[in-house]
């Protein structure tokens, strides 16, 4: 047994006790790490920050897809960027979707999550829906004709190689990406430690979407309270009919441990120290 | 420097950059501590865990305040049991209430932060209004003939002084001292690491109430997700109008930085994983 530490913040740090080191290698970009943890089971680190963890991973990953997918309603074409660990993936698959393009800069997470964190990515990368892309997630919205009716942006935090994942250029290209219709969704860390990436994204994508703004959920091993997503679109979902939302959920019948209808709405409800960064 | 490691949990550990340890002491029931931290100022530690910090009280002591007394609208005598930091004290005077009472077991919590924790619990304890008894909270409500609009519990967690306060006979007593529109609320802890502290509450209240329930937010330095406050009166507070509580809020102007009425009706949603307890 062994403990590990964190090291995300520099005054506040979270550590987990650590059963065994299940994998330890560098990839072209990152360190990258799989730990057996007791209270989280396994967790994905990369450069020494905790990525995701088969406990608590459906926070996050349910609340990336099936909002904007039950906002859409109807999405054919879906578009990752990141989402190395395949949970993104495996949530999107679980829509009745035709094609999901999924670009992941570092082939190593890939490997290494298909090898240990089957619990979250799945059966995600075999199912003949994904195609799988190992390139730059920002070059390829800026070259493809392709056209999207969901992009999810699932990266790491805006240091090393996530930093281009939060600039104006990248949700331009990602803009023109979508189809009418279309919804962008991007993780924007946790607002009480980290409020100038909400505050940046806001303006950022204020320039670019007709309609944008953020919705919360905490993610247990994401340290701070609420995490924030954000959202971009050509209408403002905050608008739609709760009994829309609550049709297709029930339709669905997906059994899912996070998203449900009420919180689809709720999610949207942001306390006044999030509220306040949106200027 | 130093780091207080909190030691709540076995598994899993939250720990600050401390810049000195303002007081320490015991008082006739636990070890009470001060500390400066770096990242979420000066934090109150009762037998090494953490109950509160300058930077993120208002977050528990917003929701555990202001949602029962919007809920009420007319609220003009309020009961705390615990709170000894005096954080929901405070919130609570910010209403136009007549008389509030407040039974904190150990003095030496008011002691200590009325010297050092003055931004929590501001002049409340020398306000006209407040009736503060030293006194074991199961016993007050057990006795006392007085009747109050709003019972708020601010206890520690079910180990040690306050584990009377999680108890059936509690509940029936509380009940016993509120008026006919009275609201109880609860601290119940972090449902996605404190699961039976959800799930026993809710089925204790339920035999008492006629309505019960749970509402949600995330406290920073209470690790690990939604922390679960519990709920229970004659009507169920989640069919309340949105526009009446917009309008009393709205009316009462408070500068707040967590709640507001968009908050209110979102806390009541909850995820998936919290729904599954309360059976």
């Amino acid at each position: 047994m062994s403990w590990f530490e964190e090291t995300l913040y520099k005054n506040v740090r979270q550590s987990f006790n650590v059963e065994r080191v299940l994998y330890e290698g560098r990839s072209k970009f990152q360190n990258v790490k799989v730990l057996q943890t007791v209270e989280f089971g396994r967790m994905l680190v990369l450069d020494g920050v905790c990525q995701t963890t088969e406990h608590d991973e459906f926070v996050y990953h349910e609340m990336m897809v099936h909002l904007p997918l039950f906002a859409h309603g109807a999405a054919k074409r879906v578009l990752i960027i990141g989402g190395g660990d395949g949970g993104i993936l495996e949530e999107v698959l679980k829509h009745p979707v035709e094609r999901v393009v999924m670009v992941e800069i570092d082939d190593r997470v890939i490997e290494v999550s298909t090898e240990w964190l089957p619990s979250i990515c799945g059966r995600a990368f075999a199912d003949q829906r994904t195609h799988l892309l190992v390139d730059d997630g920002a070059r390829f919205v800026a070259e493809t004709d392709e056209r999207f009716d969901v992009v999810i942006v699932d990266s790491s935090d805006p240091i090393g190689p996530a930093e281009v994942l939060f600039a104006s250029p990248f949700y331009s290209a990602c803009k023109r990406c979508l189809t009418a219709d279309g919804i962008m969704v991007n993780q924007n860390g946790v607002p009480f430690l980290q409020s100038a990436e909400t505050s940046n994204t806001y303006k950022n994508l204020k320039l670019i979407f007709p309609h944008n703004g953020f919705y919360v959920m905490p993610v247990p091993t994401y340290y701070g309270g609420f995490m924030a997503l954000s959202w971009a679109a050509m209408r403002d979902l905050r608008a739609q009919a709760a009994v829309e939302i609550e049709g297709r959920v029930a339709r669905a019948g997906l059994s899912l441990k996070y998203y449900n209808a009420g919180i689809h709405q709720a999610a949207f409800a942001l306390p006044e120290y999030v509220r306040k960064l949106l200027v």
